[in-house]
């Protein structure tokens, strides 16, 4: 149940970076809807590795396999099972580690919980599964587009250095998934440099959902907020999130509350919910990473065995994991927000009764 | 589901601000446990308002009427349902407001999603209902006790203005939660000054648990950290969390990176979790609280016609609501932790064979 | 969790037979419905204890005192906690068999499993706990009410005894809930026997459900018959459940199968579903209840001690559980119907584009 | 969530009779154990159609592709993904039946349920999805083999005529899993009797589960009998269930109570099951299965615009589709089994503390 997300439209993911695939089962799809099969690959190309130098090396075209719930072209209302096929594994660039934790990655928790050492690429806890969720997002994106909803996210701060004026149609096309043009070439070159000198970077993203309707997320531990939070700190190397204005903590009420006009709220520090529940405006929030674990920087350590010793690390990597992030955190997003669309459809008897006239 | 929290340890709350009661079922409690009512009378006081001046002015005792699942003083592995009648509504307060949305508030979303306005004391998005989850929490710590897992919470930042040394025990006679002695009297004159101004204040919460074992946290999306942010985003007034150094996102991989020794790590920049799995380090979290939107200074919102108003609220409200907000967030804390406890338990074989031996 | 029933329209029971008091938390309801409180406490009375000869002595009103969820009169979509407090408990009926297992009774097993013996009235295992369950059926009628979705069942079986012409009518001002008139003199006679032998029987309850819409329940494991499965046997005393024709499998699929016609099926041996999905026809089930356990005539047993001892019952006990069974299942039928409506609502993408119309 | 079974051990199915692929994902598998993927295979091949003229005349080896959670012979405690891929689909069989509904099938229910009709080998109603549950269950009897808990199941009754002698071993090695030897013989009889009239027939799988531990099944919507019953009824053609004696219902509590003596229960009308926990004895259950509804004899129906017409269906069916189901009953049941197994594993404190320890 814990590799499942999502009560209504509910994902599955499956496999490990050095395994044979990756996949997905995505449960809860609406039927008679056309799938949009370009569209799949497309987000999937826009998250994979090997495209440039701000990326891992690996070459992975991340292809899908559909295998089920599609039936001449349209959702079925059955699962939708994707998989993808891994093709570029070099797990003999881990021979050397195989015995070693690597400071800051999950190896260390996964041998003492499991007791098993899938040394080769992560095994689950690699960014790889993030495919998995990405084809998950896409179709939750085909949903979202009946309803015009809109989910784009983009990096807003790298290294510590922040964007200014955020541009969600520049970051589209931006390597970086920048929002910043003007700053991007400065982030460029400290994810250089980091590079030239064996280390990594963390960064923020931030996420903007558009037209949503009022009244999504459920009380009170099923909020649109708190369910969000939970996608994106399932995210890996998300450390925290903040829903609307990261200043809000510092606040008084006065200043912090959004004034409302007929005409809506006059401003926006809430990112668009109260209460946990949607209220129309932008939904707005901050992704923090922390800066990719698997640097080429000599660091001290243990083996499984207990004994002290350096690792040096090799293999592929992302310099700064945070922006491959955007296209993960947008389908983290659409999921959450399919899932609550769902949920809210029953939450009123008219409602109810306007499904069965 | 959705007033639901946790898979194994699950408890449902249910109530409204002013209604009769409000309560909690608490599922999945192991049998045998020594059933400390005293302890959980302690929690309930540590939340309770109406104590000083920091919290809302209402008189609740908040005396909890256990209903079932306790035999002879001993947990007997049924639901512990426990009611806190409501005593000092004064719903009357809420007259002037009747059809009013306060800026800020979640009566705007739970009108526009279930069509229904339960105007008298925010009905069930009242920071009312917190008191049953630290019911919940209650019966958590009294098994986490049973594993020396401790779980402390304070305040680390008020109106901007940050602890320096914090001191957990400190925290615990400071009337504020206070983390640093030193700091609280200048916390005391923001708040002293943004009540006399009907204004309120935001901060931060920091929690730690220690003495967790490795290895709590399931992939990929039950992790140890995602849950916590769910659980935390959850409480009334949050709008972000940060595990681990709050500044990890700044730092390059080699800084940020906690070496490795026989001993343990060397630093504990990941706030006790890798992978979404515990490391045995300290878990420690941030909490950011907006501050309490029911302020007493006039503002702009519209009725329920779509009427152009200017609120003015009466009614008690805390000054400063994430002051509580620390106790709820061990509350909620525990019960993650609880809930991952159980979960691990099974996940090898070796442990599963321990238990039917 | 598992106190916990449905998915969307979700209830939790908790409260032990001889504690202070059992109950019902109900989360999904939607808002703007009347709450019929009435009909909440006719459906209680009509399963209540102590009202003639053919159910156990024991006198309670089973008055219901709703916590929370209803505002003016109105559901609000939060959650509606229930209590029944328990008022006539003779604990010390039990005295006597304090440490002794009750042949066919689930005293062993709770023990065996928990480890306590909470043997006042059986605890968590008493029938006691389906007048919660009861509860939680009158609001899911109410809900079914707005679709005119009626839910009746009724006693087809008394030890081995079967009735011939169903009448659900008649079945409501019956004693023994008799789906035939005719056979109900005979009943009687033999309850009557059994009760002076100390002895108890067993009955089948036959439950119908009509004017469901088509396409209710989920393919592949929450179809709406296995569900329907899991809500019966769930139920104290249940031993086995039959959907449709009960001789279905001794038939031949020429002889089984419902041919269709434009106005619809020409016979119902389905029971009203295919596949799991309800087809539009009467849901018809069948109801295996064993008598209860609970005689007053001496039986070979063992204490918690593992000593051979007779068993020589006190205490206030149904002759035949089966028949406040009918209203128990009416009661879980009702919960399970609409979780299946409010499911079924968003499977198709026009279904949910009407809901945000 | 509703193509997903389970709570721990939970496996989540996919796949179309005539697409792609069919598959499964089993999450919750503890780690540490060696993977048997003969016995996969094996387990299979027993449920595998076009073996001989009792089952299906299609042709699928069935062979296995595992993709994900293993790792050098052992499970890693992540999910395990194993897909089979279609061979021998013969879509245009279906061609005659495009728009017409079957009498008894779930194509009528499918297609006003989801507006879609997938009219090829039934879609996701076809019996084929079994094999995806077999697969699981093989995973769960690996888990069992490790507690010596034995699952086995045969066919009882077919078209009425009961069975005698049990014989579980016989069974393993009769064509139609047959408990009886000397009643074999007549069932092949009238099976091929039903198939040379284009006919087909119901039927009685019988299933036992040895050596299981006191304890297992959670109150009281999680009991082990009402999720074995969900379990069973979500087999494809399966209309009822009872669990021990399925003469309970006509017994007296005198004659149906089973006494207890110091080595043990008298007997076992019980089946295993006493208030939804098992008590030590062997947990017996009987699963009625209605026959094939797609049978070669013209049969009255409509077509989906609402015409009348007569069925004259093509394409290969089991002639009594009760016989494979001995072995998905069996999967199923080991599926609970590992389930319960787990959840118990932390009810009681002092459980949960020895895995620590």
């Amino acid at each position: 149940m814990f590799n499942s997300f999502g009560e209504i439209f509910r994902f599955t993911t499956f496999g490990e970076s050095h395994g044979k695939a990756i996949g997905v089962v995505i449960d809860g799809v609406p039927s008679g809807m056309d799938f949009d099969e370009e569209f799949l690959i497309n987000e999937l190309d826009r998250r994979r590795p090997g495209k440039n130098r701000f990326a891992t090396a690996r070459k992975e075209l991340d292809t899908p396999e559909i295998l089920s719930g599609i039936f001449e072209g349209k959702t079925t209302g059955t699962p939708i099972a994707i998989v993808i096929f891994n093709k570029d594994q070099k797990s003999k660039d881990y021979g050397n580690i195989k015995d070693i934790f690597r400071p800051g990655h999950a190896d260390f928790t996964y041998f003492h919980k499991y007791g098993i050492r899938d040394y080769k690429g992560g095994g689950r806890s690699s960014a790889r599964e993030t495919a998995a969720r990405v084809a998950a997002g896409a179709v939750a994106k085909m949903i979202l587009k009946e309803f015009n909803i809109k989910i784009e996210a983009g990096t807003v701060e790298i290294g510590g250095i922040r964007a200014q004026n955020l541009d969600y149609e520049y970051a589209k096309t931006s390597p970086l998934f920048a929002l910043d043009s003007k700053i991007e070439k400065e982030w460029i070159n400290i994810i250089d440099k980091a590079r030239n000198e064996h280390n990594s970077l963390g960064g923020v993203v931030k996420l903007k959902i558009e037209n949503l309707p009022i009244g999504l997320g459920e009380p009170v531990y099923y909020k649109l907020d708190n369910i969000l939070a939970s996608a994106m700190v399932s995210i890996n190397a998300v450390k925290g999130i903040y829903i609307g204005n990261a200043n809000s903590h510092k606040l008084t009420g006065f200043n912090n509350n959004d004034e409302i006009s007929k005409n809506g709220f006059l401003s926006n520090n809430s990112g668009g919910v109260l209460g946990g529940i949607s209220n129309g405006e932008n939904i707005e929030l901050e992704i923090y990473f922390k800066p990719t674990p698997s640097i080429f920087k000599p660091q001290k350590s243990i083996d499984i065995y207990g004994n002290e010793v350096e690792v040096n690390l090799k293999g592929r990597h992302d310099p700064i994991v945070a922006i491959r992030g955007s296209v993960v955190a947008e389908a983290m997003a659409a999921s959450v927000v399919v899932d609550m669309l769902m949920l809210n459809a029953t939450r009123t008897i008219d409602k109810l009764k306007k499904i069965y006239q």
